[in-house]
């Protein structure tokens, strides 16, 4: 019997619990679920006879070699940067390690530790960092194949709310890390565009953003999303003239968004002196830069023209509908811009019981072959069933689940040191399977010259 | 004999060091000079047979703890972050510290070990911090005496360069630590406006400015410096409506640099790979918003564009005044936007051999009495000699010279603690003593009623 490891039973391990348990019988796996809520735990693992929950906090070093030492593999959910503590007990022990997070110095410090004991490290094994690297490697594969010279790849993913829980001005709700979500894109984002790199500070980032549609779905604005030149190597697209990955909002939400990136609320390095004394008004007067005794105009106009905007523009009604201009009191006392907007937000923002979760994923190549210019495009749409039951979860869980599966029945015996899943023994069985549990890419072919679409 | 340590022999412990070694016979000190770089501190000691130059790193801990127990006090111009490392040595052995730079929480955190043993940490005892607070502190305690009731308190101050020197289209030069300048104000200013908190983000910093005027040396524009609320309490100025601390440049300055925090490059916290195989114009390419072929416009135009700016505006007329729009290449590899922008402004602004720094500091006091509003201004403006002798060295050495020896003849042994220099017998002695040195205020009062302007 091989023992399977799960850190953390929050909202991302579902699926990936779930699915682990529901293979167990058939792979003689035992699953530990440990998380520092172990009555989470318990409720995730459900008393299936293969599943067992505990206590876990992995800021206790000696629990974790304890537990690690016990178990065949390690599948963590935990905080992006806590995986190395756990890494560093899977080299002690000989362990293998699935992670669904970005990569971080840490990590890939112990990529030589790894390596020399025949180890595997599997990080940004999830969705977005996860199948958008898988899919995108197969794509480019494909094109290549057929003797394709690539000359763009644009990859964009959202984790958005379906079309039918679509209910609120921003068409936003949280279905996710929501601190994530106010934090994201602080920085400078980085892409290649038509072979030179491009830099994208926060304070411009979600005025360039890039429409896509999709039939039937909706409407989308992406913006740039991290650091896309780190992976020309890693995808081995040294040749690719233009490559970005980005993220995905329904139309409207990056406009709206970028008031509260110009009004510095997304802030989260400060406190706001007994801010539980002040109301939304109060914190948003204190931002706007006019508060002369003359002004009496209301804030509501005020807030429009410093935005730019017309005071009765969409962009101003998704403010209205947010409660800004009402005299609603902050609830948190020394917080943050960002918590006291995160506040207000995950109010306004929440997913109904009923609400069905998307992901949306769009990968474009352009591509010429036979002095012809081609552009493909390849679409993923998934839903989830309810609040309980998300399309993230899915994708984030299966992923890692699987690459559970094909480290423990010994197909990637030959991997060792800290990857991500680029490699086709990884990515062919992987979204093989991804698409029998409906997560389905679409593709389409443009030809420039014809300019008709081909559904392949 | 009394001995003095000083840490630190670079521009700022010039003015430090010569005085004390001047008044070392007087009062019979011994100066001991120490740095990484022995033959600098030597040089500024220049054989002075009461004083002394030794290596020293403050990354030596047996060091500090060796040269702290032989000495009386210390004076340390290490940067800001480092004080505490000397600091936790001064607790060891019984010792006073002098500093000029910003009180961090680590400094802070000692308040209760200096406290305890008797011994004082005196902190923001320079320019800005330091000047500043005992002229503001001196100024309301005279209005305070003759009964105004204070409502606004406006203090700013500029290191800049003298008019006479003042010959390229930025009006200024570096005078001080030139990459501080190309970071100044990241984060959020905060400050007092009519009893309420403002806010302004780094991205509107450079935008929300206010002129001031000083007659026969020129118009400058102020922007927001840092945390003015800290300073409500820290001033007992807590029934005060109105209070700001800033930072001034000479008019246009400010608009300008506000094009670098837009563009992003002031950002220095990540690196542009292969930077050295660039050029300037290459970088800006790389930042500017749109790249597109059918683009062909010239990069000055498109650079103004993105500004909002007419191409033959003053603002352009500085850009490419700084070689932006040539082919001039970058000479550091994988260095960050701020280095990168830091090595160009280093040559543009370099303080030539024959010129004259100046310092301005303008303190606007807003009050009533008897039922009427008067703005009394007291304003500071102080030349260097040459590059070698620089009004900035003066004024933020001559404060902590004076302070140490308050120290060492027994005028303020009553204090203790992590303190600034807020209290009648540190600020009245040493203001006194400064005017002395050059460093004199001027007052003029205007009352709101008759416009009339009185000096005083």
């Amino acid at each position: 019997m091989k023992k399977i490891l799960i850190l953390g039973a929050g909202k991302s391990a579902t699926d990936l619990i779930r699915y682990l348990l529901e293979h167990s019988q058939t792979f003689d796996w035992e699953i530990i679920v440990g998380d520092l809520d172990k009555d989470l735990a318990a409720q995730k693992v459900g008393g299936h006879p293969r599943g067992k929950a505990i206590y876990y906090n992995v800021m206790d070093a000696d629990l974790t070699d304890q537990l690690v030492a016990q178990v065949d593999v390690v599948a963590s959910v935990l905080p992006a940067k806590l995986h190395y503590l756990v890494a560093e007990a899977c080299v002690k022990h000989g362990r293998h390690i699935v992670t669904p997070s970005y990569i971080s110095a840490k990590d890939k410090a112990m990529d030589t530790d790894f390596r020399s004991k025949g180890l595997l490290f599997m990080g940004e094994m999830g969705l977005d960092p996860g199948i958008d690297h898988m899919s995108v490697m197969q794509m480019l594969g494909e094109v290549r194949h057929i003797g394709g010279k690539v000359q763009a790849i644009r990859s964009y993913t959202g984790a958005l709310i379906a079309p039918e829980s679509n209910t609120n001005p921003w068409q936003y709700k949280f279905t996710w890390a929501p601190m994530n979500v106010v934090l994201a894109g602080q920085g400078t984002a980085q892409y290649l565009k038509n072979g030179r790199p491009k830099y994208i500070p926060y304070n411009r980032l979600f005025e360039l953003t890039e429409r896509y549609e999709v039939d039937g779905i909706g409407s989308f604005d992406g913006y740039a999303n991290r650091d896309s030149l780190s992976y020309l190597n890693k995808y081995n697209i040294a040749d690719v003239p233009t490559f970005i990955r980005g993220t995905l909002r329904y139309s409207g939400y990056c406009e709206a968004w970028n008031a509260f990136v110009k009004l510095g609320w997304t802030n989260n390095t400060f406190p706001i002196i007994n801010s539980d004394t002040l109301t939304y008004n109060d914190l948003l007067e204190a931002f706007l830069p006019s508060d002369s005794s003359e002004d009496r105009r209301p804030l509501d106009v005020r807030m429009a023209d410093f935005i730019g905007t017309p005071p009765d523009s969409e962009l101003m009604y998704r403010m209205r509908w947010l409660g800004l201009f009402d005299q609603k009191p902050i609830k948190k006392a020394n917080a943050t811009p960002a918590q006291i907007l995160l506040d207000l937000l995950e109010e306004k923002w929440q997913l109904g019981t009923e609400d069905k979760d998307m992901i949306v994923m769009i990968h474009q190549f352009d591509y010429e072959l036979h002095e012809q210019s081609f552009c493909r495009q390849s679409t993923m749409v998934m839903k989830g069933k309810d609040h309980n039951n998300t399309a993230i979860a899915a994708t984030v869980g299966f992923p890692m689940a699987i690459m559970v599966k094909l480290i423990l029945t010994g197909k990637v015996d030959h991997l060792s040191g800290v990857k991500m899943p680029i490699m086709k023994e990884v990515y062919e069985p992987c979204l093989k399977e991804l698409g029998e549990l409906g997560v389905h890419f679409q593709e389409a072919e443009t030809s420039k010259d014809s300019s008709q679409k081909i559904q392949l």
